[in-house]
Formats: C-alpha cells, sequence, structure tokens
C-alpha cells in the first residue's frame, strides 16, 4: 500500500490523515511546528523529522498547510519530488496554484489541486467534498486514496482547475449579488418601494437560472440563437441602461461589454444570441 | 363619464381606445397619419383633427406613440395641458420621461409614466400588466380607467419611477446573465467542461434569489448582519477575484466595489455584512 505523507497536521491535515489510517494506509506525518503532529502521530501515523524525510519514503504528498502561499515555502524547502504526486489541500488564486505547478515540475513531481470545500470534521468521517484538477493519470494512481475523503471530482488537467472553478463560483456569486444591490438601491433612490417587487426581482434571477444549461450548450455547439432579444436589441438597452446607471457601486462594467456587442453588430452578427459576446 | 384622448392609434393606443370604449367611456382618437385611427373610430371613438382638439375635450390623455421622443415631439407641438392628466403609454429612459414630465408640468398638466409589459391583445381584453407612477392623486383619479386595460401596478410619486422599475429590472437580468456568460467562459479558458457544473452554477442564483427579500429589509431596517461573510472577508475575496480575472467582458466593474468595501473596512465596519455597500 502506498506510503502517503502529510505536510501540515493542522485541521484539515489530521482529518485527511486520519482518514487514510482509518483505511489502513501507511502514513507519515510532518508539521514545522513538531508538537502539532501529536493528534495524528496518536492515530498511527509515523513521525518524519523534515518535510524531506516524509516525502523520500511517499508515493503520495498530501500539503494541507494555510494557503498556496504556505504551499509554496513548503516546496522551496523541498530539494527532490522525483516520482511523487503532491495535492495542495489549501486555498489560493489560480496564479497560485500555477506557480506551485511550476515549482513541483522543477523538483520532478506532478501538483494536484484541489478546491476545499467541507469541514476538517467532514473529510476525517468521509463526507467531504472535494475538486481536485492535474494530470488525469496522476489523479486515477491516487483516486483510491482521496476517495477516502469523501466525494471527490475531479476537474480538469491543469493543477489551477480546481482554484479557477472556486473562484468562478464566487464570481457569479458576486456579479449576481451585487446586481440585486444595484437593483435594490437604484429603486430606493427612485422612491420605488423594494419590498412588493421581491416577486418581480426573483424572477430575473429565475430567467438567468433557466439558462445556465442553454447557455454552457450554446457555447459548446457554438450557436447563439437570439433568444428573447438580439445583439441590435441588447445594444440599445444596455447602451440605455450603461448611461441611466449612476450608482454607488458602479455600472456593473457595462463598458467592454458594450464595446464588444458593438464589434459584433459591426461585424454582421446583431441577429445572435448574447451568447455569442463570449464566442471567439 | 370621463372624455378620454387616444394620441397614436398604433397597436397598443387602439388596445387601449378600444378597453375604454367596451367600458362605456367617451374616445377621442387623433393620429399623426389620419388613416391610422380608422381602427378606434369604426369600434366607437370620435376622430379628433389636432392633437390640441382631442386634449381640449379631456380630463385624461392617453399618449401611445412609439417611444418618449415622439411623446416629446407630440407635447412640443401642444400649448395647453391645464387640468389635464396624460399617461405616457410608451418606453423609454428615466431621464426622457424625466424631461417629458417638464414639458407636461410646464403646460399646466401632470404626467403619469407608464412601463408597457404586455401585448396590445392583452390589454385590449383588459388582461394586461401595465405600470404607473406618479402623483398618487392623478393616479386615483383615473385609476378606474387604467383599470380597464388589466392588472394596474401604482409603483412611485415620480413619473419616471415605472421606467426606472423597468430598467432596474433589466440591469438584475444583465449582471446575472453576464455573470453567468463571464463564469462559462472562464470555465471554458481554464479546460474545465462546464456541462457537470450546472448545478453548481445554478446554486449560486439560488443563493442569490434567496437573499433578494433579507437585502430588501436590511436596507430599510439599515441593520446589515455579516451572512456568509463580513465586509473584511469580501474584500479579500473580491481584490483577488478583480486581479484574477482577465475575461473579455471585463471584470464585472468589480473597481468601484473594492474602492467602497475599503472605504468602510477603514470606517470600522468590516464585521457587518455586503448589503451596508449600500449604506449612504
Amino acid at each position: 500500500m502506498t506510503t502517503t505523507a502529510v505536510l501540515g497536521t493542522g485541521a484539515i491535515g489530521t482529518a485527511a490523515g486520519s482518514a487514510l489510517l482509518r483505511a489502513g494506509y501507511d502514513v507519515v506525518a510532518w508539521n514545522r511546528t513538531p508538537d502539532r503532529a501529536h493528534a495524528l502521530v496518536s492515530a498511527g501515523a509515523r513521525r518524519a523529522v523534515s518535510a524531506a524525510e516524509a516525502v523520500d519514503v511517499s508515493a503520495l504528498v498530501l500539503v494541507a498547510v494555510t494557503d498556496q502561499a504556505a504551499l509554496g515555502d513548503v516546496l522551496e524547502a523541498l530539494d527532490d519530488l522525483t516520482g511523487t504526486v503532491v495535492v495542495g489541500l489549501c486555498t489560493g488564486t489560480p496564479s497560485q496554484v500555477a506557480m506551485n505547478d511550476r515549482r513541483v515540475r522543477e523538483r520532478g513531481g506532478i501538483l494536484l489541486g484541489a478546491g476545499v470545500r467541507s469541514s476538517p470534521d467532514a473529510y476525517a468521517s468521509g463526507a467531504g467534498s472535494l475538486l481536485v484538477s492535474g494530470p488525469r493519470p496522476s489523479y486515477d494512481e491516487h483516486r483510491a486514496a482521496l476517495d477516502l475523503l469523501g466525494d471527490v471530482r475531479w476537474v480538469g488537467e491543469q493543477p489551477q482547475a480546481a482554484a479557477t472553478l472556486d473562484l468562478v463560483l464566487f464570481g457569479l456569486w458576486y456579479d449576481a449579488q451585487l446586481g440585486l444591490l444595484r437593483a435594490v438601491g437604484a429603486l430606493a433612490a427612485a422612491g420605488v418601494d423594494p419590498a412588493g417587487l421581491v416577486p418581480d426581482l426573483a424572477a430575473q434571477l429565475d430567467h438567468v437560472r433557466a439558462d445556465v444549461a442553454p447557455a454552457i450548450d450554446q457555447l459548446r455547439t457554438r450557436s447563439f440563437p437570439r433568444g428573447p432579444a438580439d445583439l441590435r436589441e441588447h445594444l440599445v438597452l444596455l447602451s440605455s441602461l450603461r448611461g441611466e446607471r449612476l450608482l454607488p457601486l458602479g455600472d456593473g462594467g457595462l463598458g467592454p461589454v458594450v464595446e464588444r456587442l458593438q464589434e459584433l453588430v459591426d461585424a454582421g452578427r446583431g441577429g445572435e444570441g448574447l451568447t455569442a459576446l463570449l464566442d471567439a
């Protein structure tokens, strides 16, 4: 059975290591502050005196430090990762993950990125949710160990794909939520009581929700039916919306959108639908 | 019974006039191209040779021309609107409606703005949906006639409030829909297949939908509980989102949002929730 290193034995590292130990895995634990490895060692892990010692005997290395910056520090202190798959069980931006991917590759290893979405308790009991990304063969090789943590989804070949997905989901929430705040604020400023308008505002979000699958399909097939309006009509509406939007939270960045719409209309694509905005 | 003028006898004007005629109202019709008043005259309306003649005998004036620019032209050609309530049954931006409100007041009349949301057929059969705004006493005075068109909602004292509401609802749709396109585009660019992520993306919109009523209530009561994150945490997330968002549709205008967040955090309000962004 594969020996697994757990570097960083805070809440998440201890939880992940415990799940592996319970399934009979051989686990080697290291923490910068040795005392903090105590819980995992008590549960059956071997203690390493350095990260390098733990990595040397392991084919799978789980790094559960504070964030990708701390992961970078751990990697910088290692000389050789030949033959090991490193899983970064910590948050960070896609560009931070991409930088750590370079560090791992320079040392001969392969990095899998991860989006940590659950509490330590959930991972310890095998009921966590985890996004993983990076080279598929490396994921497949260590899938059995990762599956011990719970519902694990592989989302793409790039190690930074899981972090991108996390950020994208936050981004959609912010775009919609900031839109809601702009809407409610603009109504209040115009002397319109928003309280009676909850169904009207909710209906707009329902329309977008219903468009998630069609929009994905349209981009995949590169066919952009006009839907409720075509690009010429969207251009008129968005231009007037942009001009009237004197809001404390800005205009939602409509400028680049209007410019892109104008380009598409000028290119003779005015009869297509809004999804064509993303067509290269 | 009040004599009602219908200025502009295209589809909407003819539909509105028909609904009033059927209820026994006295209707005077005028159109710039006289032939086009034929349908309404056949249905029982009297024909006026000028807009001024129609307005002179009417307490309620429905203007159903192409848009607020055309309404402005009609108003400029009139000298006196003393004692009349003008309803602008046509689309336009809030600032266009405000300009026409000044024109009506200069002539001694009162303008009600309207958001036209249904087909002519729906209004003709009394099943239309109409937003109306402007001085409440004037709305109440003519409510019985307007109710003949269908479900009529008064939304505020300013004549431009109905147009503002229309624009605000479009704005929320665009903010959320553009957020969806940015999300799907960013996933595709990162090599992540968005098709498997429909439930994840939809869930983000559901969270916002669930926040419509609470957000309205928080702004009304000016209490801003932190919710899923406080302003300090939002600032960190939004700053990193802004930095990583290299998208063809721009960053969603996060710049002013990040600046406003920083102001609130600097003012010691970092423990509050996102709705505080709109607190003056």
